[in-house]
């Protein structure tokens, strides 16, 4: 039942308390899912984060263990960050039951990650603009701040939830001739093109950040496969050339 | 936005840790519920609880602290019981899910009392009996065994998810001449039907709690106003001086 449950990676960046990571990991397993990636965890592994993975250990045991974000999501073809907070550039956002059917359909092409952010202040704005889409969930206004990991609990209970909708009702994935470019690849596509508008020298400086992450966010929507990036990097490297030449 | 809301009991029953007391009192927060009771809490009130329920102390110092679960559910109207497990006899059961429209649709007419059982075992099969719907959590058939307050934390999230859809789709309770009837006036109707098979001695004594079972199970289903358990109770008076007389 759980082939694309397995393929969602649940990325912790920076936890601070040890328990948030073991309750995390319990929760995972409640519902299915199994693998866990911690980036730059502040205590791990300790005593209080096995005690709250109570029969959940075998999850924590496997975890990654990443100094980088993009390490940990390298081979993903779609990334995923929570949010609480309304952000002033605009970007896909969908609530947690919108959102987890569309998650299970990208799973089934490729490998998903979910990300969340630092206990007190979440994912940052650098963090959040490498996600195809933000979700939120919908607290009370008058206090919102879930605990990390029941925030987990609750995307891995939609992401279940649907998970179980989809195999009712027989729907399966999209074929798609060529295999979605990751998230390195798509990285050293925009770096190249990072490197290509600053030779240009057609923007100031201070500008290029913002233009970065409108293209960001442009071509996130688009989610290209190998093939495309291939050709787009082909296309800035002729540019180049044609720019060297001159 | 919240009345409905509010008029929603989470009642933990014979909860272990304190810890989890106070991280289910800042789930029921962050989704907007406030209203929490304890029954026989087993160390209650403990800084482990006051630490995990963050900014929801409040939600902690306001907890009704009950020894009888019947005087949690006194005022309730409809009761409803999370379970893990299949139970021997068929009860009324949901999803999450399914069950939270309904449960709000109940809280616009009257209280509802939301049951969560001991970490280690659930409530009781007596406990159950007393819900007019079973929810359960759809978990992983390898390890289902989610933590109290992350289930508190699920139920207290659709309950706010679905009153977020019932306030965009401008649905509105049904209304209903008489007000409906609330867990203690049933029990007393229970009681005296009871007294009453007893005296009538049709049933050999050790059948007896399995048809109040299903008679319990009937009289959930009808939810019955005042008039109605009034209107019984009238019958069943009348039927015991018959006896008497006789």
């Amino acid at each position: 039942m759980h082939s694309s449950l397995d393929r969602i990676k649940i990325v912790l960046v920076e936890p601070s308390h040890p328990g948030n990571i073991g309750a995390a990991a319990r929760a995972m397993k409640t519902m299915g899912l199994a693998r866990l990636v911690l980036v730059r965890p502040k205590r791990f592994p300790d005593p209080q984060a096995e005690w709250r993975a109570a029969g959940a250990k075998d999850v924590l045991s496997r975890a990654q263990i990443a100094d980088e974000l993009s390490e940990a999501l390298a081979d993903a073809t779609f990334v995923v960050g929570t949010t609480a907070r309304a952000r002033r550039m605009t970007w896909r956002q969908a609530s947690p039951k919108l959102a987890a059917p569309e998650v299970l359909a990208k799973a089934e092409r490729g490998e998903v990650a979910l990300l969340f952010g630092r206990e007190a202040d979440g994912l940052a704005n650098n963090e959040l603009d490498l996600c195809h889409l933000h979700v939120c969930i919908p607290a009370s206004p008058v206090y919102g701040s879930l605990n990390l990991a029941m925030a987990v609990q609750v995307l891995c209970y939609e992401l279940r939830s649907a998970c179980i909708d989809r195999q009712m009702s027989g729907e399966q994935a999209q074929a798609w001739d060529r295999p979605q470019a990751k998230f390195e690849q798509v990285e050293h596509l925009f770096a190249h093109l990072e490197s290509l508008m600053e030779s240009l020298e057609f923007l100031p400086n201070e500008q290029h950040a913002v233009v970065m992450r409108r293209i960001r966010r442009m071509v996130g929507r688009i989610e290209p496969d190998v093939t495309e990036v291939s050709m787009l990097r082909g296309i800035l490297s002729a540019i180049e050339k044609q720019i060297h030449r001159a």
